[in-house]
C-alpha cells in the first residue's frame, strides 16, 4: 500500500527519494477555482523551468500563464509526466479526468498524483502503464525502502523550516528563502518533505508517511552528503508541541542536522489548528525547545530567524507584531511574502 | 504490506489494537538453545494461564514446562493460536517447521508470529487458512487503520516506561511493576506496544511499526480509556535521546498521556547501542526531557522512579551505583530483576 507502482521499470534497488520526471504538463482538469489549483500554481510560481505545458479539459478552466498542449504535443515534445496540478473536492478522480490520464499513460506519460485516490485502484490505468512503461507515481507514498537514521554526520549545510503549528508557511518559506539565497550567490536547493513540495522540487519523500522507524532515515536521504559550501533548505512539517504531529518533526528534526532553523509562525494563531483544548507554545519557547533537540545530532545549530504569516494583520499591527517579536527574539522576523528573506540570509551567513 | 491477513475473517472495521486468540499452543520447533526461545520462555514467565501446552519437534528441544501437546490435542481441546516462541538464526521459517504449522492452519488454529519472514509469503499456509478461518497473523505490523492523535484527556490513569536507550529493560520493567501492583492490590494492566510484549499481553500494537502521521494516535488506542482508578502500565520504546527512534519514543510519550514515568537504563551503558558516536544522557537529564515534553499532553505527568540493568556490576558496585543514582534524582532506584518494583508503587502511590 506504500509503495509506488512503476508498472514496468523496476524499482531502483539502492535508496532514493521520489523522483518525478521533468519537464511536466500540469492537468487543471475543469477547475475553476484557484484555490483548488494551489499545486498547479504553486509548480509555476516556484519551478517555471520545469513546466511544458498545461492540460485543460475546458477553456473556462483556470490558466497558469503556460501553453495548452495536448496529450499528443506532449508525448512528440518528450514530456517526462502528467501532474496532477488540481485537488477536486472529496479527492477522487473525476470520470471526465479518466479517458485524458489513460490517453496519457498509453502515450508513455508517468502520471503524479497528490490525490487521496490511488491512479493503481483504476485496472484500465495500470493495464495501459504496464503496456507503455509508464509509472503511476502517488507523491503521497514514500519510497519502498527506507533506513533508520544514522545519526551520521554528512557534509554539506542544512537550514531547517521548523514551526509552532502545521500550516504556517514553513513551504513557503523555504521556497522562498532559497529563492533569497541563490539572489546572493548562495548554492541552494529546496529539499521537500511533503506532497506539494515534492512536486515542485521534483524529488523528496512525504516524511509524515515514513513509518516511524524510519523517519529520520528519511529525512537523512532527503538532504544527503553535499559541497561543503552547499546549503539544503529543508521544508518543515508539523510541530514539537503539536499532539499528533510532533513525532514527525522530531524524526525530520534529527535526520535533517540543521546547522541553522527557521522559526515559522501564523501571527493570528492562538491554538494548535483542529485541537482547540492545545495553546500554542511562545514563538521564544518553540525555538528554545527545537535547538535543545536538534542539538542532540547537530550541536552547532542556531536558529537565524523568524517567518510569519502575518496576513491576518492590518498594516500597523503588522508592523508592531514584527517589531515586538523582533526585540523578544533577538533575530530578524518577516513575513516572507511581504517582506522577502534577504535579513534572514544575512543573518544566516554572520 | 503493512497489514495483518486473516484470510477469512474480515478484519474488525473499528479501530482497534492487534488481538492475539487465546489459549496459546507454544511452538518450540527443535531450538535447544534458550536464548533463542526467550519469547516462549517470556509467555511461560509472564502469563502462565495463557498456555496450554507446547509443540517440540524433537525431545531435546527447550522444554518450558508446560504439558507438550500435538495439534490433534491442540484442535479438539480448543486451543486459540500457535506462538511461534522461537526465533531461528536469519528470521526465515525453515522447511522442517512448515508442514506442522500448515497442519495447525488446517486444525483452525490462528499462527502468530514475529518473524521477519513473512507467513503470508507461504501460498500453501495462505490457501489452507482461506480454508479453515485461521488467521496468519504477524505481530510486527499493526492494525490496518490507526487514528492520528487526538490529544483529549481520557479517564483512568498510566505509567510509561521510558529510557536513556534501546533494550535497557522497559518491557521487563513493566511487566514486573504491573505484577507488584497487582500484589498492592491496585487495579493495573500491562500494555504492549512491542512484539514481544504483544505476545505476551494478547493484545497491543507495535508502535516502531505506525506510519509517523500515526504514531500518538497508536499510543492512544494501546491505553484506551478505563476506570478512574485503574492503571495501565505502558511498554516503553526506544529514547528521546536516539538518534535513528527517537520519532517513536516521542509519540508514544504523547500518546499515552503518562501521569508517572519509570526511567529504565542499563547501568554499564556509555552510548547508544550501536551508535557509537552518541553517548547516553545522564539519567536526570533524560528524567528532565521526558517530563517537560511529557507534560505537553499532561502536565500532572511525574517521575516515580528508575529501573536499572545492573546485571554487569559486581554486588557492592550495585549497591553503591544504585545508592548514588538515588540520591541523584531522590527518587527509588531498582534492579527489578534483584529488588522487586515495590519502592517504586510506594513512591507512585504517595
Amino acid at each position: 500500500m506504500l509503495t509506488n507502482t512503476c508498472a514496468v521499470k523496476s524499482a531502483n534497488p539502492s535508496l532514493t527519494t521520489v523522483k518525478l520526471r521533468p519537464p511536466y504538463l500540469l492537468f487543471v482538469g475543469d477547475e475553476c477555482d484557484a484555490v483548488y489549483a494551489k499545486t498547479a500554481l504553486g509548480i509555476v510560481q516556484w519551478r517555471r523551468e520545469l513546466v511544458a505545458g498545461q492540460l485543460r479539459l475546458h477553456s473556462k478552466a483556470i490558466d497558469l500563464g503556460v501553453p495548452d498542449l495536448s496529450i499528443a504535443d506532449a508525448a512528440s515534445a518528450g514530456i517526462g509526466s502528467l501532474v496532477i496540478g488540481v485537488a477536486p473536492v472529496g479527492g477522487n478522480i473525476p470520470e471526465s479526468w479518466l479517458a485524458v490520464i489513460e490517453d496519457a499513460v498509453k502515450a508513455g506519460l508517468d502520471i503524479v498524483s497528490g490525490l487521496h485516490a490511488k491512479m493503481t485502484d483504476h485496472a484500465s490505468l495500470v493495464a495501459a502503464a504496464r503496456k507503455s512503461g509508464a509509472c503511476l507515481i502517488d507523491v503521497r507514498s514514500p519510497p519502498p525502502r527506507l533506513p533508520v537514521g544514522s545519526g551520521a554526520k554528512r557534509s554539506g549545510k542544512r537550514i531547517l523550516m521548523v514551526g509552532t503549528d502545521c500550516a504556517v508557511g514553513k513551504k513557503y518559506s523555504a521556497l522562498a528563502l532559497e529563492q533569497a539565497m541563490c539572489k546572493a550567490a548562495i548554492n541552494a536547493t529546496f529539499r521537500a518533505t511533503g506532497q506539494t513540495g515534492i512536486m515542485i522540487a521534483g524529488t523528496g519523500i512525504p516524511i509524515d508517511s515514513a513509518v516511524s522507524d524510519f523517519v529520520s532515515g528519511a529525512a537523512e536521504l532527503v538532504s544527503p552528503t553535499n559541497d561543503s559550501d552547499h546549503w539544503d533548505v529543508i521544508e518543515g512539517q508539523g510541530s514539537l508541541f503539536h499532539p499528533g504531529y510532533a513525532a514527525v518533526s522530531l524524526g525530520l528534526l534529527h535526520g535533517s542536522q540543521p546547522d541553522a532553523i527557521v522559526m515559522c509562525h501564523d501571527a493570528t494563531r492562538t491554538h494548535v489548528a483542529g485541537w482547540p483544548e492545545y495553546s500554542l507554545p511562545t514563538v521564544p519557547e518553540c525555538i528554545r525547545l527545537n535547538l535543545h533537540l536538534a542539538r542532540r545530532t547537530n550541536p552547532e545549530t542556531r536558529c537565524v530567524g523568524v517567518s510569519v504569516n502575518s496576513s491576518g494583520l492590518s498594516e500597523s499591527q503588522r508592523k508592531n507584531y514584527l517589531h515586538q517579536l523582533q526585540a523578544e527574539t533577538n533575530l530578524p522576523c518577516v513575513d516572507p511574502i511581504l517582506d522577502g528573506c534577504d535579513s534572514i540570509v544575512e543573518e544566516l551567513m554572520r
